[in-house]
């Protein structure tokens, strides 16, 4: 396992998931200005985003087998590979019309089928939009959770009201505001505390 | 406009869509039942199902234009003319993870993008799964449909526990109980007195 | 029945229900602001607020009889009385972490009972507060009334964020910002417009 | 600390809330049935029920103070008091018209004002009654969860179908019903286990 030099303490591993598909996504840039975050200043936490362009619409009749022998289409099985490796989850998770966006939902369908690749992980949510800043999605996937077995943290929050002044994002999806940076890294340090709290062995 | 023969009403037009693109999906055995009830003893009703299987999953980097103006593949402009043209909508809603069926929530999104195929429409849902039925599902729905503008009936809810004894479908998901049918019925009745609630005119 | 003079429309009576007790509630400032706004520029509606101040906690035990004979506590079947004769609502509805304030909660419980009084009517939500202004108690008080069978207008939504600048609310509670008034405004003529599309007679 | 004589593991001290003030309630026989589940066969959790009956309800007027000096009602004092020193929470959630009901959402109100007692402690629902066995109420209550920054257990979920055969409680509320109890101490189980692991210190 990996270590963090400084502390001795391993590396965790986030797999971060953008839920929207669309090349300058405000919550793609979100999870790249995470990453940047965790590279400058969270030795213990190292993030890589999953695509999840490539996966089919969900279809059970697409899968053989069944339990945990089901057999997945290939892009399924290796997104799934990878939400199984991973520490914890960050999820960039923005809302289309009131709750979680298609895309998002269906990379969290596929990899709960057969084994439950989500079990009992923490998890974090960050978003951003008009209105409430993704805030009706992020209630929407915390129910989800409950099925999933995800453990969310409860705090801080963060739905960027990506629409107010000053701006919050450029036109690739950059975050470019230090407040929302600060109030990320944040959200960052309470998801590694939490994955830690939990993963300590008796 | 088409009129019922026996009423002089004239005959509404319910687009159904199933939110499960399996082939032996209960909740499409659900849209069947309610085509026959309609057929069989609801002159005023007729129920079209809508296919959403040939739908891309949502990005919307896939449109071009924008506002009213807006072009989508052609798939998309398919299924939002059909939208567009009923009087109402009949969802069955299976509950994938405690929240509503990806495939569903695709159609969903499409239809609202550019002008909002959706627009103060009356609609109803029913639902069939384990647990509690795909109940779930149907609230997150209904937080949908406020940003849609859908006007749902509230009474009756069918929520189908699909697995209790006695059976409810066949192995094709056909609908095999008569006292589910019946409550079928009686929600098709409300959808039908509501939209023409709502459809009468000054 | 009462009618408005210019257009020979019935007065419509909205029963304005605060879900806060607190004196200088933003809630009940909201209230106060669309009775006035409806005494000076919509003729067709009037407010009047339910005090729910001395409705008891509720207990079932507190009842005799049953059904449509059930007995409630003299304020209980005051209060009862006035949601009975009302034509529609307007709910005034903070939000208390993160989900309907307890007052409301309760006026909208004993209301339900036996002859349940809110069934079949139209209704608004306007809240304000801090974070989303109330938004995640509208959700939750809509998903109350699909059982309670209230007809909610979609929109436009009012939250009003009362610790923005410039100031929404004086020390009292009163409303001092006329843009969120020109809102509140466009919430009650969708109150309004509803109400009579869903009272016309065949 | 007191500690478990078998295992030398501290006794957790779990506060049962019944949201029901009905004495006859169903939740609140799920609690006692908890407590005597845990008495039998659970030697490191003993639960003790919170009387909230004589809880005001809030009204932040009754407050004097701020923050952490906040000083309120005696019988909210005691009952915070009680809040504050428990290790975890066992919540009997009956559901009243599709959400919480309204005394324990005044109870989960009241501990939240000032020095918020709910903060960072496990927590588990159960609930019993008609259509879902309450479960509309638990995901309700699991959103005033995240305000409150409890942490619930995700499995198992117990929601008892109150009025199934064969019977689950006797007429005083008294659970009957062997497998629901076989269920209800996996729900504590969970519950322990969730909470030794948070609690663990480095």
């Amino acid at each position: 396992m990996e270590v963090a030099a400084a502390s001795a303490r391993p590396v965790l591993r986030v797999a971060a998931i953008c839920g929207s598909l669309r090349k300058a996504s405000f919550n793609r840039g979100l999870l790249r200005a995470a990453a940047e975050v965790c590279e400058d200043s969270i030795p213990g936490l190292r993030i890589d985003e999953l695509d999840i362009s490539d996966l089919p619409i969900i279809n059970t009749d697409l899968e053989t087998g069944s339990g945990s022998g089901t057999v997945f289409p290939p892009a399924v099985e290796a997104f799934r590979a990878k939400v199984c490796q991973a520490d914890c989850f960050l999820f960039g998770a923005p809302e289309y019309n009131y709750s979680i966006a298609t895309p998002l939902k269906n990379a969290l369908d596929w990899a709960s089928r057969g084994k439950n690749c989500w079990a009992d992980k923490p998890a974090a949510i960050v978003s951003a939009g008009g209105g409430f800043g993704g805030g009706r999605s992020q209630y929407h996937l915390r129910q989800v959770g409950v099925f999933l077995d995800l453990h969310f943290i409860n705090k801080p929050e963060l739905c960027v009201q990506a629409f107010q002044q000053p701006p919050k994002f450029d036109s690739d999806g950059n975050l470019v505001d230090a407040e929302i940076r600060e109030r990320l890294k944040k959200v960052l340090l309470s998801l590694q505390a939490f994955t830690l709290r939990l993963q300590k062995e008796d």
